[in-house]
Order: C-alpha cells, then sequence, then structure tokens
C-alpha cells in the first residue's frame, strides 16, 4: 500500500531510530533533560524567538501557542478550515474558553480587509475582544498552500497597529521553507507565538514545539503540565527531532516534486499545488477513496466532496509514479 | 435626550408597573410561580413549541438553548457579527466550550451555499463536528434586517437532511413578526430552540424565554440553577412580559415607521430598514455620535466605522422626527 | 400549609410591592439604573467595601466573587457542606475552572489548624495552588450555624499572612448579625469579597449582591455580562432591596425564636440553633418530610438522613407553635 | 548525587533503549501501531478490563479516566491529598468542569463512613452530584502507603450500591501490587476505570495508560485527542512499557527494602513504610532539603513541613545506604 492518507505517517528511519536509542536523557518536567533543551534551543535560534517547549502533539503546540495570547471569553480571528478550527475537536474553546470568528478563503490566506472589518477592539463591558489572528503556513486543508511572506508581514503590521497578537500554526513551515526559499527566521519574525512540527514532514515519530517569547513559554510549561503533557525522558523523542532538523529539511522538495506529478495525474493543476499536499475536488469523494484503496493507494476524505493525498518521507519517486497512474486511471 | 442607543432602554410604562405590582408569586426555583408558569406556557404556544423558560436575559437563553444542541468541543455555525458570535463575551466558549465557524453577510442572512461547504459531519475523532446552525431573527449588527421566511425553511430542510440543529436567536422575533406578518408560529417551526426577548422592544424591564422541546427546558433548567440563573419571586418581572405581550406587540409597526424616517435623515435607503435599527456606516464614527449626542439624540458606536440607531416604545413619534432633524444636519 | 422548606420562599408584602412600582430605573448594563445605584452603594457601605454589584442569584454571586480570587486551575478551600461547594451544582469547575478541597466540619465552622494543613502555596508547576478560602455565615447545611467572629479574625489574620483571599458567602450574614449583635461592617473587614442575598430572609422577590473592592467588581461587571446576569430596568429589584433593608433586617429575630421553638419540638437542642435554620437528623428523613406534609407542614429533605426547617419573614408566630405542635407529634 | 527526589527519575536502561529501537511502529491516531495496540491490550488484561489506552502522562490519564464517569458541573469525592487534588493543577475542573470535596486522611485511606456522610445522590436541581469517587493506590503525598484490597472490596460495593463510578489512580498499582501480593487483576476489579503508570518505578522514560471498558477508551479516544495526546508513531515509547513489564515490576521489592531501609535513619518508623516512598516531617523541611543535596543526596519538599524521599531503578542497594547514613545524620 502506498500511504498518501497523511504526512503523520512517516516511520523512523534507521538513523534517527539510532539517535534516540543513544540519546542523553533527564527528567524533562524538572528541566532537566539535555537533548530535550538542546532541541529547544535549536529550534527557538531556528525562528528567531527567545524560548521554544516540546510537546506531544501539534494540537497542544497550538492550544498552548493561542491560549498565551487569548484569554477565556476572548476571540481569535482565523480562516474557515484552519486545522485549530476544523481539525483540533473544539480544544481552543473546551480547554481554553476561548471563542473563534473566520473568514473563509479557497486557498485558505490571509485577507486582510476582511479581518480588519471584523475586528472587535475593546469596547467595554458589551462586545467580545479579538486578540490574536491565527494562520496556518503551510495550510493543510487549502491543499498545503503557501502564505506568502508579503501578506504575512501586511499582516503583522496590522495586528501590530491595533494591538493584538499572531499565532502561526507552522506545523508544515518547514515545507513553506523549501517551496519558497524564505528563511524560517522571516516566518518566525511575523508571528508572537508559533507552533512547529516534527512529525510530519520531517519524519520524527512524536513532537511539536511551541515557540515563542522566554515569558510565554515559561507560563507554557505550566498550562503544558496541567494539560497533561509534561513528559519525563522525552529525549528519546526530542533526539529523532533533531536528528529530523539535520536531515530531512532540504529533502521536502521531493515531496513536493512527488505531490505535483501525482496532481497532474488527478486532474488538479500542479501550479496549484505549493508544497506535499494535493486536495481533489471530487463528488464521489467516499468512492474515490475506496477505489483508490483497491488500487493500493491509500488516501483521505477530508470533506463530502474532498480527498486528500499527502506525500511524505516514505514515499519514494517510484512511489509517486505508481499512484499518479492509480488516481489518474480514477 | 431623545435615547436612540438601543431599544434595551425602555421603561415599564404605568400599566406595565401595575401589572407587576399585582403579579402573583411564589417560589421559581422550586417551581411555583404562577406567573412564570403562565408567561412560558403562552410563549412556548405562541412559537409551537412544547415548553419555555425565563431567564434573566437573552445572552443567557442563548447560552442555555445553543447548549441544549451542541456539547463542549463540538461547533455551532453561525453568521460573523451575529449577536451569540459578537456581542457575548464569548460565553459560549467559556461557559460552555462550544467552538464557532463564521460566514460572512453584510445584512446577516443565511447562506445556504456557504453553510454546505462548512459543515463537518462526525468523522471520526479527528474533525470538529457541526451540530448546531444559528441564526439571528431580526438581525442585530446588520440594521434589524429581517431573515426571509423561505430561507429559514430552506435552511431548516438542509440542517435536518444532515442531522444538525438550527437555534434562533429571536430576541427581536417580535419585529420580524410584525414587519412582514409571518405568524411567530411558522418562525418556531424553523428552529428546535429559540430565546426571545421581552425587554427590548416589548418594553419590560428584564427577562428572556429560551424556548424548544419539554426535555431540552427540562435539562435547560438544570444548566440555568448552575449558571446562577434560577431567580425566586420572579412572576413580578414575568408579569411585566405577559402585559407587554398583549399590549406591546403590535404596536412594533410604529418604531419601524420611525426608523425608517431617521434613516431617509442620515443618507440611508429607508427600503434597507427592515425594522427598527438603522446602521449608518460612518468613517467618523466616534466623532458623529459625539456630536449627535450635542444635539440631543444619543446613538451608539457598534464599530470603528459603523454607528447605530434604534427606536423603541419610549420614542414617539415627535422624539423621530426630532431626531431626524438633529442628526440628518451631521 | 406553613412552608418551611426554604426563607427563600418569601413573597414581597404589599409595602415591598409599592416600593418596586415607584421605583426609578434606566438600563443598568449602561450603568444607568440609579435604584440599582443606591443599593449597591449602600450594601458596600454597610459592610465597608468599596464597591457592590447586583445579581439575579446568590450562586451568581458565589462565583463571581470566587473567582475574583481564584483563577483557573488554582484552587479554593471549604468546608465540605458550604454552598459553594454542595449546592451550586458545581459551577466554580464547570464555569471558573477552579478546583476545590474541602475540610469536614458538623457546624461548617472554620477549623484553622485543618485549613493550615491543607494549603498549598505556589510550589512552581506540581502543586496546585491555593488561592482563596471560603466560608458561609451563617451556615445553611450545619444548621444556620453563626461563624464567631474571633475565628473569622483569626482566618483573615492566617490568609493575610499567607498571601491568599477570603470569601465571605454572606447569603444570611443578616441573621449572623442580628443573632450576635457583630455589627455588619466586621464581618466585612474580615473578608475580600463576599455575596450577601436579599431574597431569603430579607424577603426580597430577587436579587444578591457581590461587595469587594472597586477593582474587584469592575471586573465582575464584565463577567456578570458573559454569565447572562447583565439585567436593564433592575432598578424594579433593587427597590425590593431596599425597603427589606430598612424594615425586615431586625425582625430577623422572630425567626430565630421561632426556629428554637420548634426545634425544641423536634427533640433538637434549641441552644444548637443559632439562627433560622434546624437540622433534624432522622433516618426516615424521607418519610418524616411526607408526614410532616400530611400535617400541612413543608420542610425539606437535604440529605439521607437530614430534613432542614427553616422559619422567615411569612410564618408568624402561630404558625411557628402550629409547625411545632405537628412536628413534635411525628 | 543519588537522586531520591521522584521515581519518575529513572532512565531507560540499555536493554529497554534496544527495544525502543527495534520497536514496530505505526501513527497511533489511526489506530495502526502494532506495539501500542500489543501494550494496550496487556496491560487492560493484567487488570482484567476490556481496553487501556495510552496517554503521554499519568495526569492525562486520570484527567481522561475521571471525565469517564464524572459531567461537567458533578463531583469526584478523594482524599484531600489525592494526586488528582493536589498535584494536576486543578486539570480536572479547567478541563473537565468537575467539582471536587475531598475527606482527610494521614495515610490516604479510604474512609467509607466519611465517605458516606459526603455522597450526595441525583436530588433534583439542588444539589451537585456526586458520580464518582476516587482512590490513589499507592497514595503517593501519604508516603507511598497502600489500600488494603479489603477497603477496597468495601468501596467498590458501597459505591455500586449507590450506583457511583470508582477511579483508582494507580501509578503506582505496581509497587502495591508487589508490596502485598495482591494480583493485579483484583486490584483491576475494584475499580470502573483506572489510570497506570509505566515512567515511575517501572522506569519507562514517558507514559501512562487509562484502562476501563469498551466503550469509556473509544469514548476517551477522542478526548485524548481533543486534549493534544493523541501522538503518532508512538509504539517507540509503548516498546520501553512492554519491556518494563517484563523485567521491572518484581524488583520493586529492593525499592521497598530500600525505602524502609532509608526510613529507619531518618527517625520513620519503617513499619509504616509500605513500598517506596518516605516522607518525612521536618519542622525545617527547608532547610534538610538543602542539607541533603549538600550530603550528595536529593530530596523533594512536598510542603512546608513535609520532606519525601523515593527509591527506584537507578538507586542501587550501595546508593540507598549512601543515602541513609548522609540524611541519618541531619
Amino acid at each position: 500500500m502506498i500511504d498518501l492518507r497523511s504526512d503523520t505517517l512517516t516511520r523512523p528511519t534507521e538513523e534517527m531510530r539510532a539517535a534516540m536509542a543513544r540519546a542523553e536523557v533527564g527528567d524533562d518536567v524538572y528541566g532537566e533533560d539535555p537533548t530535550v533543551a538542546r532541541l529547544e534551543e535549536r529550534v527557538a535560534e531556528l525562528f528567531g524567538h527567545e524560548a521554544a517547549m516540546f510537546t506531544p502533539t501539534g494540537s497542544m503546540a497550538n492550544v498552548l501557542a493561542v491560549r498565551s495570547l487569548v484569554a477565556p471569553g476572548q476571540e481569535v480571528l482565523c480562516e474557515a478550515s484552519a486545522h485549530i478550527a476544523r481539525a483540533e475537536l473544539g480544544a481552543h474553546a473546551a480547554y481554553s474558553g476561548i471563542t473563534m470568528r473566520t473568514w473563509i478563503h479557497p486557498r485558505g490566506q490571509v485577507d486582510l480587509p476582511t479581518i480588519r472589518s471584523m475586528f472587535a477592539p475593546e469596547m467595554g463591558m458589551y462586545f467580545v475582544r479579538t486578540t490574536a489572528i491565527a494562520v496556518e503556513n503551510t495550510h493543510n486543508f487549502a491543499g498545503g498552500a503557501v502564505l506568502p511572506i508579503e501578506d504575512l508581514r501586511d499582516l503583522r503590521e496590522y495586528a501590530t497597529g491595533v494591538g493584538v497578537g499572531v499565532h502561526m500554526d507552522g506545523a508544515r513551515i518547514w515545507n513553506a521553507h523549501v517551496a519558497t526559499g524564505t528563511p524560517l527566521v522571516e516566518y518566525g519574525a511575523v508571528a508572537d507565538v508559533m507552533a512547529v512540527c516534527l512529525s510530519k514532514g520531517l519524519g520524527a515519530p512524536v513532537g511539536s514545539l511551541m515557540v515563542g517569547s522566554a515569558d510565554a513559554i515559561a507560563e507554557g510549561r505550566v498550562w503544558r503540565k496541567r494539560m497533561g503533557g509534561g513528559m519525563r525522558q522525552v529525549g528519546i523523542l526530542a533526539a529523532a527531532g533533531l536528528h529530523a532538523l539535520d536531515h530531512h529539511v532540504e529533502r521536502l522538495a521531493d515531496d513536493h516534486a512527488h505531490a505535483r506529478l501525482i496532481a497532474e495525474a488527478c486532474g488538479v493543476d500542479p501550479a496549484s499545488v505549493d508544497t506535499n499536499i494535493v486536495v481533489v475536488p471530487r463528488t464521489d469523494a467516499s468512492e474515490f477513496v475506496a477505489a483508490a484503496r483497491e488500487g493500493g493507494v491509500a488516501v483521505s476524505l477530508v470533506g463530502p466532496t474532498a480527498v486528500r493525498l499527502v506525500t511524505h518521507l516514505d514515499v519514494t519517486r517510484g512511489d509517486a509514479e505508481k499512484a499518479a497512474a492509480v488516481l489518474g486511471a480514477l
């Protein structure tokens, strides 16, 4: 089975397993795991932020990052198909008491005029208050679309002007970086706080990081503990992340090429495929998923009329060609 | 001062005060207030629902109604400037753990194609689940716009088909009823649960009701108690509501005429004024509010570039003419 | 039926109804109701605090008061049968995210040695942090027991020393005041924040107040709005409260005498009846409640083996004597 | 440094690292990690329950387990120094809306008469409802005290009779099992749901499991995802757990012997040391901790006048003897 359901499916390579096996560890709840500390420092530096914190999942990193900007009863604005809105089971409301309003963009992009019209400043006790705007880069459900750095800079400037924070869900920021050549530090510069993931394109088995100011991270550690995310000798997992940063970033270009190849076979304009995700609109989405599976290709249903394919570390050029042939025939 | 800031500002009339003073009362937490019971039965019947429940505010009625349809971690879809999204301080998230996604319509209308595209069915453990769609009729921040009954019927049919509930924030449903002639029971027929208000156009000092099935109301009573809304000899207030239903519904037509008169003076097309609210777009919104106050007319700022005027029971024809003159000169 | 189920059952007197009927009102959400303002100022002054805020219920006043001291994920310590622990349906956890630990005292008293042993200071990210201690005076489920002012002063001193706040649920503080002669302002001096009720012994139909610092009350107004407790022309109800403060405080001594009279008939030591509540331990509690009702006396079941009787404004000397006769015979 | 601060500090052995390095893995969010599945089945079977679920921490396992029994606004009863009450930062309230009342026992034991007196059945809308009772075995802050199986059986019988659930925080249930010889399956039989931990005495780097019925676990998987605990190729960690179950259970007897040895040196009656934890009451607790560290022994402050020492996998007989000598001299 060629598995294109998600880039979360990657299995650790032999080299990564070896790195994990020899990791130096300590109790990270006590702040004593040197490998975790090394990973956190390195990731913070990559994005030009003061600090970072390892979390068991990207969802937890997003929840902790957003709550560092938004208090209970306040709101975050985001695009309607953002991961934080659609794929985290309402955790921001259920666990942080945060409400959302959404703008809608088919490519998940920043729509500054609409954001301006939605923004609710502090207006006494009658109105909800907007305290953050969240973006996702690349945008998963918009087919791995990249958010141009120029748009993010405009958003940053607007947000600073009206006194609200910016959160970037950078689960796949590595893909945006490789696809555009924009340095990671430039993405870091347009957000107050970020979530970045090790277990998608980078191929680590488990783990994400919240990235932000030293204060936000210090407070985040307390909330991570409260949320049940304070793990112990987790340097085992951090070692995989360090290995991935050394070896699995630049190769994302291959995933992007594979995605375009498959997109073309599915009748999707490859120019619309920015990175490693292809969303195929199909009125027969359920049937398409079933037929692909028959042909040895696993893909995901992400809506009543939408199928998603994702290339990743475990999909070779040959796999991509075979998947293109199978899916092209449907 | 002619006070057009809100129709919540109405003061009880002498007749209403007399009705309150002679109200028969009991402890409503024990279900023993006969006046409350009478009001609840009457309102339920007006909308063709099984039951209703008195609440101290419309916000609490909305919170309790929405939570009867949506569990923590699930979502409600609504228009982005709905009262539940903008003007309840995030209570649905903060108190019920409910997340929202929003569509945007300048007139607050049902946009069924967009709703269809946003709807998230039960899709395993990965996606948030949409369990309700909320509409507001009339729509406060869209300038008291009426939602046509045909659109509401289409929404009802769609929602039933996909298995989700419909909540109607009918704080000003009385205005929609008077403006269109659509019977209240027909509005009731398109919603699983409603919130209706006595203290806006109807002129009662305090109170709203949640309307719904007997089960939803029975469960709602427990949640109302938990929320601190279980009041005692509240028949005093219910008596005002009963009086308002007898005497203050049909006269809303006057408020609507007054609103159109003022709208025209402000350069707003009166054909766009469905009921008793006028939203005046002004880039100098803050200054406009201040200047109006100088001229003896109080109006509200509802956004950086939007001013809201509301006619109501305490605004006579003469007041409306005077306000039109003052505001027209700005 | 002589109704001893609760002092919440009192109905407004004719004089109180008249006071309500002529109350000057405004929209209290806009801070414009002069009668509410008058009541809030008066109550704040009675307790020597800076400010007070009207709420629809005592439960809401408690929830808002406690949350002014305790953040989500922090804890309040209280006695195990306190109203906030037993009779508010978990609202402090469900709505404020506040956790509790409890000490147990059969008379609901302050147990300082136990409180000391339970107190959890800020100890890094591992332990919950105690940020408030709550007391209830008089203590409802301990049979209206008074908390001696000396004990409250000791608690105040301890709490100040360890940097935590004190909340007093003073739903029946008026009874404590009348029973002991301790001035209200002395009770106010031992708490950072209080909830006091108008609709129990004082006989108003609806309403409580949160009492505290100007800052706590200002923030409380936002949270009251979020909770759905921001009512409009609520001076109607505040007028009843002002009337009750003028006319119904000193007469609580009658209720206390009636309670002792009934207690004696039920075999409860009248010396143990501090105020207007009698808890009768009965292994046949359910049957006792039913038999009393047969005899024309309504009483409450408050636990598997506990019956509660409460005297109040609507129970005359004659009623008390009759109830004593009926219950004494069971 | 001989590190007695906690048994969470253990580092994986070489054999355990090798087991992790060769673990077969898949994406556990998709339910496709065979090593996780193997661990979950094995642990469920050990306790005689239908199912189990891996979680990143014991705190998350406790939160998910308790919420399977207790809805928002309901209560769980537990001992006042239980881990769920003291050391999870109020997560049960903050994230699940669950309130607590506590009984107090110096040895963390089940106190059935007190529990009976606290229990609040469904009594209409006035009272909080008790839906679970939680016990901790062994009890961390009571010095690793074992809860006798007879007491747990009595509790089970009582709870079943009144229709409430029983949660067992079995973070150190392995220690109870080894200390008493009571089979794990007998502990499983007295609880509806459990949390058990791999990263304390068992020596795995990360991970706990929630144990319960198939339904509770199925629903728990959704809530785990919402909480940010749905990890990917987490078989890496599960492999450590399987290794620990094979090799690190019986050896806990050594930890217990070491603890008694150190207790005796500290003037604590070794007969009071049931397992691997010693709580030393010291009025000079802070100074004691500092002095021990000077002497090369790290211990924890767990209250203003309490020091905790914990033996574990990384503490040899020689270490224990040396620690006894150092601490005995203080």
